[in-house]
């Protein structure tokens, strides 16, 4: 299109690489970015080379970090006795801004998807057994609550039923703020079979 | 805080400045980049900082361009004596695509915008006015149908009476596809009074 420049081009296509970002966006991303100085854009790469250069992923619990092993499972101020298994390192973070959870963690790397070609080999399930070893006295499932995750969790629960430890579910049930009226079946089923005591 | 890494909440911060990417969103992406590949993440990053290196705007027509003038403004296929002023170099790609148009065309660099401290100095209007001297016939105004677009396209309507020149203004009515049902007010009442002989 002679309308554009190939270094337009270009960037839009990258851009539009990105999950979310469809070519209109990837567009008025390019537009914007134009209009910047060349300081901030080069701040804006840098900062995305850097990250693939400086994070890597703890050897022992797989969560994204600057030195391994991370510093959570190097914190003596965390209960090494508690695991709480989720699918990937923005779970951590998500469960970390709530300040409640002082355990630690082990990332999945993913969910069985048998679909997309996700097996139990393609996820750390065999580093997180060789962690139970080690006097753990507790294994929180924190999978997502989509069809994948709550898989995911069935099978984990089985492989470790034999290690006698015990072995919970992040509870399911109507979100902070949210109506009955508008939630669904199956979550409005879920919080009304795993009702707990006032 | 402790989960995540440093050049990950760099990352976030930088993505998060474009417009429509909140934190969530940017959160969302870098942990999407850190699983893609490093050529990958390099090859977004130089498509950005080649955009600011070898794009530049059209002495002209401040269209950007990676040659001034720009291939619009030098072609021989297109017809010099039309201008079609737009307000941003998007509006270009998106009315070249209709492959409607064969004119030329007149980048503003924006819209008067008072509230945000745009006056007609910030926009490229002497520039329109000079290019004007040189032969053009008619000029359509092609600014977004806003009120700050109509604005503009009223101030530069005045502005240009002296020239003796046909000024257009591009059709504003119902869009292709659009239920009068669910169009408003405005569109329709333009829509009405705008109506074309079938």
């Amino acid at each position: 299109m002679q309308s554009t420049t190939q270094a337009v081009q270009i960037a839009i296509e990258e851009l539009a690489k990105l999950p979310g970002i469809g070519r209109k966006t990837a567009q008025r991303l390019v537009f914007f970015l134009l209009k910047r100085s060349e300081g901030q854009i080069e701040a804006l790469s840098r900062s995305l080379i850097n990250l693939k250069k400086t994070v890597h992923f703890c050897e022992i619990c797989f969560n994204i970090t600057e030195t391994s092993p991370c510093a959570i499972c190097t914190s003596h101020n965390r209960n090494h006795k508690q695991i709480c298994v989720v699918e990937e390192p923005n779970d951590v973070y998500a469960i970390e801004r709530t300040n409640e959870y002082r355990g630690l963690y082990h990332v999945l790397g993913g969910c069985l998807s048998p679909l997309d070609g996700v097996g139990p080999d393609q996820l750390k399930i065999r580093e997180l057994l060789q962690r139970l070893e080690k006097g753990v006295e507790e294994v929180i499932l924190a999978t997502n609550a989509n069809a994948e995750g709550e898989a995911t969790a069935i099978y984990l629960n089985k492989l470790m039923q034999s290690f006698g430890l015990q072995i919970t579910r992040i509870a399911r049930g109507i979100p902070m703020g949210g109506d009955l009226e508008y939630a669904d079946e199956m979550t409005l089923s879920r919080a009304l079979s795993e009702r707990v005591k006032m």
